[in-house]
C-alpha cells in the first residue's frame, strides 16, 4: 500500500506561536522527527524568547507576521484566552494552502470564533493531551507526546488535505487521534482533565493553610501526597482562562465534586464505617480503566 | 568510629505479621541486606500466604504463635484496626528481649491502647512514609522505603535498647529517621497523607458518576488525571480504619478542605479571573517545598 503524504511535499516549515511546554516539545520533536526542514518561533516574552534560542528549542526567532507570512503550518500554543483572538487574525493574512491547528485545552470557544470565517477549512483544532505541572520553554521536551491522545474537535469542518497533514503531524508525534465535536470534547475534559487540576490546587491550599511548619510537608510528603498535589504547580496564566471557557461544565463537576466529599465527610462524620468503605470501594472501580 | 551494633549479636530472626505490600516488602530488603538471618511469615489469608511462598517472600510461612515464640524482632503489618488488638497481646506473650514494630498509618489510638503494658520498653511505634496504591504480596518490591521518612512515634516509650535495634532495621531500609509523639503524627499524617487519599476517592467517584463511558476516560486519561486519581486505587481494609482512628483530625481537614473548594467553586461561579488566579498563585507555593 501507498501511504501518500501530504506534508512531505508540503512541508518546510512550521511556525510555532507560543515557545511554552507544548510548543517546545512539539517544536523538538517536529524537527529531530524530520517533519518540519525549519522551525520558526515566536514569542512574546523576552526572557522566554532567549531562552528558547539558548536551549535551541527552534531555528529562528521571529515575528508574528514574519511567521504567518513563510510558515506552511503554523502551530498555536498560547493560553486560550490568546488563541481565540489570534486565530480569526491569522486566517485572515494566510494564503490558499497555509494551515493552522490550535493545541488549546478548551475547545467550545474556539471552534464557535472561527466557524464562519471563509478559510475555516485551513484551520485543524486540536487538543494534544499530553503534558507535565511544569511551563515555559525550559519545560520543553522530546518525547512529551509519545503514545497519548490527541482530539481532533469539529474535524468535518477543515479541509481533507490540512486534516491530513495535521494528522501527520500527530503521527509523527506518535499520538493516537480521537475525533469528537467541540462541546462534546469540553465536557468530558472537565471531568477527566480540569478538575483533577482544581482538586489539586485546593489540596495544596488546604496543607499550605494547616501546616506552617514546611518542613513537616516537606518531611511528611510520601509519594501519594507528591502525585496527587504535583498538577497543583500548573500556571495561572493557562489555568484561568481554560476554568473560565469552560465555566458551565467546569461549575457542574466541582459541584458534583463537592458532592462527593460531603458525602464521604458525613460516613466520617457519623462513623459510618460500612459506608465508608462503600465508597472506597465504589472509587476502586477506577481500576477497571487505569491499571 | 566503632558503631556499635545491638542487632548484630541481637537479630536472627525477624517476624513478619501482614505479609502485604509493607510487610512483603519489609521482608525482602531485610533478608537480602542480611539484617535478618530468617524472616518468618504470618498471613491469615490462605491465598495471600500461599502467594507469598511462592514469590518466596519470606523463609517459612509460620503460626502467629510459632512466630511470637521464635522472632527476635516481630513486624506488625496488618491493618491499624487489628494491630491496635494485637500489640497487647504480644506483649504478653513476649519474654524478655524481644522486641515488636507496628508500621501503621496511625499512632494515637495504638499508642495509648499500649502505653501502661508492663513490656511497653519492648515496643517501637514507627511509620515507614512508603507505599504504593497496590496491595497484597503481588505488590511487595525491593527498595519501596529507600530514602522515605520513617515516623517514631512516642519513642521515649521504648527502651534504648529496643530503640536502637529498630533504628537499625530502618537505616538498613535506607529511611531518615523522624521522632513526634503519636498525637502530632496524627494531626500532620491527616493534613499530608490522609487527605490525599481522601481527594483521590472523591475523583474517582465523580468521574465514575459522570463518564458512563469508560472508554472516554481511559482515553483522555491524561498523566495529569492518572497521578491524582492513583490513590484511589487504595484498598478499603487499609483506609476505613485509618480514617476512623483518625477521625478527628480527618474531619478537621476534610472541612478545610470543602472550605477551599467552595471558595474556588464561587469564584468560577461569579467570572471571578481575579480571584481564580489569586486561588492558582497561592496553590503554586507548593513549588517551594516539593520539587
Amino acid at each position: 500500500m501507498c501511504k501518500e503524504s501530504v506534508m512531505s511535499e508540503l512541508t518546510k516549515t512550521v511556525g510555532v506561536i507560543g515557545l511554552g511546554l507544548i510548543g517546545g516539545s512539539m517544536a523538538i520533536d517536529l524537527k529531530r522527527r524530520g517533519y518540519a526542514q525549519t522551525v520558526l518561533g515566536v514569542e512574546q516574552d523576552s526572557v522566554a524568547a532567549e531562552a528558547a534560542r539558548t536551549i535551541g528549542l527552534v531555528d529562528e526567532t521571529v515575528s508574528y507576521e514574519d511567521c504567518i507570512r513563510r510558515a506552511d503550518i503554523v502551530v498555536v500554543a498560547v493560553p486560550v484566552s490568546s488563541a481565540v483572538n489570534l486565530l480569526p487574525d491569522i486566517l485572515d493574512r494566510f494564503t490558499d494552502g497555509q494551515i493552522v491547528i490550535d493545541v488549546c485545552s478548551t475547545k467550545g470557544r474556539i471552534c464557535h470564533a472561527t466557524q464562519y470565517h471563509p478559510r475555516r477549512g485551513q484551520y485543524v483544532s486540536t487538543h494534544p493531551m499530553a503534558g507535565t505541572e511544569y511551563s515555559g520553554p525550559w519545560a520543553a521536551q522530546p518525547g512529551l507526546f509519545d503514545g497519548r491522545a490527541c482530539i481532533f474537535a469539529d474535524s468535518e469542518k477543515s479541509s481533507p488535505r490540512a486534516l491530513k497533514a495535521v494528522e501527520e503531524l500527530y503521527d509523527v508525534l506518535h499520538m493516537r487521534p480521537i475525533y469528537m465535536n467541540a462541546d462534546q470534547h469540553d465536557v468530558h475534559t472537565a471531568y477527566v482533565s480540569h478538575i483533577s487540576h482544581i482538586t489539586s490546587f485546593a489540596l495544596a491550599l488546604t496543607v499550605l493553610d494547616k501546616e506552617k511548619d514546611e518542613k513537616h510537608i516537606f518531611d511528611l510528603a510520601s509519594g501519594g501526597f507528591s502525585s496527587t498535589v504535583r498538577l497543583a504547580k500548573s500556571s495561572a496564566d493557562m489555568w484561568v482562562p481554560i476554568l473560565s471557557q469552560n465555566h458551565d461544565n467546569v461549575l457542574r463537576v466541582m459541584d458534583t465534586y463537592i458532592g462527593k466529599m460531603q458525602a464521604f465527610r458525613d460516613a466520617v462524620a457519623g462513623y459510618d464505617e460500612e459506608k465508608i468503605r462503600e465508597l472506597i470501594r465504589e472509587a476502586n472501580k477506577i481500576k477497571k480503566i487505569l491499571r
